[in-house]
């Protein structure tokens, strides 16, 4: 029912930045589009498109065979999907629930378990690729949960991303995405002390990303988020308060399961440090002016 | 004097893993080698191919238009440079010397002055790339000092490296060094802990490599030693005490400029511990190990 030629009822919650450009995708596709969003005029575009609008994510999911939701925090996720005349409450028999919100293992578990008690399958999806992998359709999708209900659902997730990889079952994803994190916090830290050290020590930044970027130094956050912090520009890609709440979730997991991470703590401070200065809604380069003090 | 054609009296002193390739390639493309090692036998292959041997340093210096360096500490550095009967010493006028040891900015400037006084030009040009980067003359060189002199030696660094760029006057090698180096300790950093959650929280690390490796948490480290740690291969390319050496001197200069740079600290403090724990003459990708205990 999800083959790129048939269509297939899709709900769509959470048409943020992210989110509508990823439900855009499954518009353009001749996919019969159901969605809501907190805030409604942000459905407008996408209802002017062909979509149909309900009041709440239970009535979406009523509506939908499919239903992806892309939502702010683990409490949204909660809420939407457990909540009295939810997600999970209001889904068709046979439904598949796909949550590509950054959010956590745990919680996915939990859906999944709930989903699963009613005949409904139910995934979790985190994304990485930020705005523009998510405008271009070039996103890198981290999938967990029962692999019957992800290949149903892989023709749609392929509309949107451009490696789409299952990990394992409920909760895989996000702990996948949680390694990234957790890869990028201290990559981030490497890079803003790198170049913080550049500019103090008298050195031309820039022409030390000439020496250096190519090398073993080299990361995709060096070699993009580097010229951008030496022109001052930070501006968001991601913003400070979502990385925030990413290291939350992965700290409480590693926390969970005995691990020290010093790196991802050290790295989580100095974030909300920044946090408390008034940059939440900076990109996450700022983390160099923490350096510049 | 030092074009591609002609041919130079090029003094090598350091004929470690490192320093035999790179004379190697000067040997090779016909310039009359002096050298010395600490340990004579490393130089025999050398001596075979036509290099002339000297009992010291100095002896090098002596008979040499160029003189190249690449021993281990600054200690060294410092002895051979500006002791009794050393480099500085006994370098005829116009002669170009260049250390291509990791060693410090400070002593660095404090060798250009006193080579200065003689008439005698030194540069620091600290290497990136490693032992295949050596030996494959693709190593990425950092310059520091007096344009000129760079000028003179470049078709001599440009026999050992694909990437050689002049960073500013004596001492912005060293300096420039010390920023790769510091990115390198936090980003190692970030790929250990990212692939040790990722092996706790009971994830295939190699299939969360095909999700996380093309990203916003690439990086050389995360997609060339991410695989061998997941392979248990922890053999060196570059040894943890080297890289302690480096975070030393990094750690040092960033002191003296009034910087803290608490990411350095703590991935040096983690590779001291593994060192007193025997992991001295390991890869630096060792660091996974401090995870898994």
């Amino acid at each position: 029912m999800t083959n790129g030629t048939t269509k297939t009822r899709v709900g769509f919650i959470g048409l943020g930045i992210m989110g509508r450009s990823m439900a855009g995708h499954l518009n353009t596709a001749g996919h019969a589009l159901h969605v809501f969003n907190r805030t409604q005029a942000r459905a407008e575009p996408l209802v002017a498109a062909g979509a149909v609008w309900h009041d709440t994510p239970g009535a979406v999911a009523a509506a939908a065979d499919v239903v992806i939701t892309m939502v702010g925090y683990p409490h949204d996720v909660e809420a939407i999907y457990l909540g009295a005349g939810g997600i999970v409450e209001r889904a068709p028999h046979g439904a598949v629930l796909v949550d590509m919100t950054t959010s956590s293992p745990e919680l996915a578990r939990r859906i999944a378990e709930a989903a699963a008690a009613k005949g409904v399958a139910a995934l979790d999806a985190p994304v990485s690729g930020g705005e523009g992998g998510a405008r271009d359709a070039r996103l890198s999708i981290m999938v967990g949960g029962d692999a019957a209900a992800f290949e149903r659902v892989l023709p749609l997730l392929r509309l949107m991303g451009s490696n789409v990889v299952r990990q394992g079952g409920p909760g895989a994803g996000q702990h996948t995405k949680m390694c990234n994190q957790i890869v990028i916090a201290s990559t981030m830290l490497g890079v803003c002390e790198g170049l913080a050290y550049a500019r103090r020590s008298g050195l031309d930044p820039e022409t030390v990303l000439q020496s250096i970027g190519g090398g073993a130094a080299s990361s995709f956050l060096l070699n993009n988020l580097g010229p951008r912090i030496l022109k001052g520009d930070f501006a968001p890609g991601f913003f400070v308060e979502h990385f925030i709440k990413d290291m939350g979730i992965a700290a409480t997991e590693a926390a969970r399961m005995g691990m020290d991470l010093p790196g991802l703590r050290l790295t989580k401070d100095l974030y909300e440090e920044l946090a408390a200065q008034g940059h939440r809604r900076d990109g996450t380069q700022v983390l160099f002016k923490h350096y510049e003090r």
